[in-house]
């Protein structure tokens, strides 16, 4: 391909991506590694955390999404906000009944609050049911921590500390059990802030530390209604350095993740 | 201001810029810090080095250039390759003669080569006469080096070294003489490659190590010549983290700095 071709940025708690519009999938087709490294690099591209291609397919929307290095990842919580922000700023969808975006993960049910003025509402994400695997420990140099095991999808280690300074700076993947996590895993530090209000840190394995991590939040917020014996269909206000989330668990373990997300740019490029 | 307005993104050896068109003054009048911010924000916005405002003045183009904290900057030289080359590719000024663009620091002459497509050629850019003021020293914990105190209009420390690593991480500004540099100073440490060829790390203040600085590679050039005995117009090749860039100084002492720009996306947002 050459020449230029649309392109928008947006973000959901500081995770950013740069969306590209490609409904029939003849402007991309396959998209190449070396073009999502290119459109993401943050001084010679565009810049972002990964890219979210639209793609109609099956009559549903697709989200081809990619990470920053040009690998394909199956589902990004954050990413399906903005995803689903742009089909309604575009007017490709309406607010107020779900949406079901199909990802690598699955089709997945996602509501847009029309919001006050129609394109600030948050989105909410069904996440699926997370599941909770018992204890394990985490370790960054001297400092260990009890952690409690839970699956999102994807694996997370939770750990209470007194401070979220106490993990430190966090160039490195903080120690796990290996034969518990053969292939990584994602920590949250989490401190209690109020009633069914934490706040977390997370290291993301492949990422290193992050601003925000929507699975993360997901994570954290069972292992404390766990923790507080807490009954379903209570929000819980879980802040990360992007951002606050709001996370609530369904009677059925359902989990529902709801926060911002926003278009700030649209154009053309040909990276 | 509200709604959304023009911009373009661009970037001259990996220092990245948004450029905001606004030829009359009418799109955003004083440029308020707290929009240079948002706009440059890596996360929430669209993400750069600083911003190129494009305003027309006295039958010149001006180039009101932010650093992406939202202070004002006098001068950027690889600022300037970008904000010529979008001249250029807009047709608003051509090819193959001399521009002449007003800038904080004064009126800078500019040539941009029409290259093969008309849009890849190099750009140059007469950066005056440096001034070499002597011998300093410069330290990295308990690592000592000689100096060489070059002003480009900004002060500049340049240090030989053995080798480009011996600087370390640099997370923190050098040691310097505080008489000699009482608002701070660039410190470029060199090796040689080449004849005529030399490579730089820079950390630049109030901004730490970069991976390009204009002036730093104009002092750069001129203390390699000086040292090498090394008559007018010679073209030196300063390579940096972020590409090379070809620096010439005339018979006359003037640097003239030659190296890339591009523009890499275009269109508008509502930051």
């Amino acid at each position: 391909m050459t020449g230029s071709y649309p392109f928008l940025k947006g973000h959901g708690t500081r995770n950013d991506f740069v969306l590209l519009p490609d409904h029939d999938g003849s402007v991309h087709g396959d998209l190449a590694a070396e073009r999502v490294r290119a459109l993401c690099d943050r001084r010679g591209g565009i810049g972002a955390d990964g890219v979210l291609r639209v793609v109609r397919r099956d009559d549903r929307w697709f989200m081809d999404y990619r990470n920053a290095d040009g690998s394909v990842a199956e589902m990004c919580g954050n990413g399906i906000r903005v995803f689903a922000r742009h089909l309604v700023d575009e007017g490709l969808e309406q607010t107020g009944h779900p949406l079901l975006i199909d990802t690598r993960d699955g089709v997945k049910n996602v509501t847009v609050d029309a919001g006050a003025d129609g394109r600030d509402g948050r989105v909410t994400v069904d996440m699926g049911v997370p599941r909770l695997l018992g204890a394990t420990r985490v370790a960054v140099g001297e400092r260990r921590w009890d952690a409690v095991h839970v699956d999102v999808g994807n694996p997370h280690a939770v750990a209470f500390v007194d401070d979220l300074a106490d993990a430190g700076p966090l160039r490195e993947a903080p120690d796990h059990d290996p034969e518990r996590y053969p292939d990584g895993v994602n920590v949250e530090f989490v401190v209690r802030r109020g009633e069914h209000h934490v706040a977390m840190r997370v290291h993301e394995r492949g990422s290193g530390e992050t601003q925000a991590c929507g699975t993360g939040a997901c994570a954290v917020m069972v292992a404390a209604a766990e923790a507080d014996g807490a009954g379903p269909d209570v929000d819980y206000r879980v802040d990360q350095p992007g951002g606050p989330l709001t996370i609530r668990r369904t009677e059925g373990g359902r989990v529902l993740m709801t926060g911002p997300a926003v278009i700030v740019a649209r154009g053309t490029t040909d990276l």
